[in-house]
């Protein structure tokens, strides 16, 4: 895009001005409204075909992923989602049995995750675009910028794997079967760490959704909340070296600069790590550890070496 | 289309299944979903540049009549908008103008309908869609099945004027001066009833946002609440049996079956009339009585000539 995404949300925030007292100014995952005693948390997110929808993805999973999508910034903040809408455009030649398609995968998201189906939009359009709407309530929830310097950083999973799935069907690299299964579930079935969000929230005292990458979320944890981070170790998973190597990747970028991935990338004070350790694996859910907040703000690295702040710019990569 | 947009709806109506108690069904003007003890009120409304922007109408006018579009079901409906988001797709080749120009329009709609704008997502498509998603909360919002046999057929203003517009923009009709000025106001500024609708919902039965055009909601009011409804006349501006006869239209297709309107249109008690006529003048806004609600379950008739159930399908119209 010629101008830069971030310019446009520049441009939008400053649109939207000074908000109301009680509203969370734009710039987190999701909108924050006053409500009675507690919060209206919204969110909506918006897939476009041609940069969301990869090769070999069926319109169930397509309308599912919009879903996943919302689900996984409500997990990020520990808000239980409570209904979801979606507006969607649709080219004229989509067949009645692409449409069923389509309605299977909200349905399959109203199961998965609880969240009833409420209502929403239908339009004609050269491509087809699904925007989710997703709406909870909550007494608090988890900032980007409340970490602290002498905190823990964890993930809730593995990273690289949506990516190297990502670089399968778009670029033909090559993997073992298992390995190879295992991720391309990533990119067709995205499964967002709700009950694991849900869990730990309390516990956090930072969260934020990683779809558009590792890198870029922990660079814009660091800058919102005026902390360095220094990482120990990269998550990823059992694998991702043997994919990499045979493929001539480098297995930082794809943990580091991938997108597309649904986890919760947080800050949590030391004191509280075995907590919520527990309170993850009693949801089937975990925390892995990697790295820490120091007071040196603003920066990212791994071992001594900066990480660039790069995101991912859809199905276009890094 | 060639699945027919109501096939759609109702195979996204069958996917989200039995929705749990309180949640007002799909196929309503919004979604409501139990909060407290009020009501969480939901709308989408997708616009696509192709369908939706007429020739002329800029992207500020665009962006802003993407909130107003879910402005007039809250209208409808009686309830306050607090808060709006907005999904964007923009191709690439918009430019940082074009860019400032759609922000613009957003904080247009802020300080008209007073409803901040918290958040939202940017993405690349190849053509611009807009996804506002308002909401608010409501003790109680006024149905499309309210209606009853033996009341008041009303509607907040006159129709057709935005059918004309699109008719000079779409097939070179003439019209004078005062008379397309106000009608191209109609299409690029349009603007729903809120105040009306919030000062009149308490006494109104049933009501409904007129977009669709005129007839498809008086069928839709009839057929939910089960109720026929007899017209006596039909409510269109000065100037419109002019701009009729020199340009071979019948003001009955201009003020029935054209779009893009954005007016209440609702029943109501004969003993209730003239306190909601007085309510909607004191916010500057008016009620025009254009027929009675009948035991006739079903259908619409004008003076006895039955009306048919044609909606508008965007700029192909009727």
């Amino acid at each position: 895009m010629r101008v830069d995404e971030y310019e446009i949300i520049d441009l939008l925030k400053r649109s939207a001005g000074r908000l109301p007292n009680g509203f969370l100014a734009i710039g987190d995952d999701v909108a924050v409204i006053p409500s009675g005693s507690g919060r209206l948390v919204l969110k909506s997110d918006m897939l476009v075909a041609k940069t969301d929808v990869p090769p070999g993805m069926t319109w169930r999973q397509a309308s599912r992923k919009s879903v996943a999508a919302c689900v996984s910034d409500f997990a990020a903040k520990g808000v239980s989602p409570r209904a979801f809408l979606a507006s969607i455009g649709i080219p004229g030649t989509l067949s009645k049995a692409d449409l069923r398609s389509f309605a299977g995968g909200f349905r399959d998201a109203t199961r998965e995750w609880g969240v009833p189906f409420v209502g929403g939009d239908t339009n004609e359009a050269d491509e087809v675009v699904i925007d989710c709407l997703m709406a909870g309530f909550a007494d608090r929830i988890v900032e980007r910028s409340g970490a602290r310097p002498g905190e823990l950083v964890v993930v809730s999973g593995e990273f690289g794997g949506a990516s190297a799935g990502l670089k399968m069907l778009l670029e033909g690299a090559a993997a073992d079967r298992s390995f190879g299964r295992r991720v391309l579930e990533k990119v067709y079935m995205p499964s967002p760490p709700l009950k694991t969000g849900l869990a730990v929230s309390r516990y956090l005292s930072s969260s934020m959704d990683s779809s558009d990458g590792l890198a870029i979320c922990l660079h814009t944890i660091a800058e919102m909340s005026g902390v360095g981070i220094r990482l120990d170790s990269l998550p990823f998973e059992s694998g991702m070296e043997s994919f990499a190597s045979t493929n001539g990747y480098a297995v930082s970028d794809l943990v580091l600069y991938g997108g597309e991935e649904y986890e919760l990338v947080g800050t949590i004070g030391k004191d509280l790590i075995q907590v919520a350790k527990r309170a993850a694996s009693s949801v089937g859910g975990k925390l892995l550890v990697i790295g820490e907040t120091t007071d040196e703000t603003g920066g990212v690295n791994l071992k001594g070496e900066e990480i660039g702040r790069v995101g991912w710019v859809h199905l276009r990569g890094p």
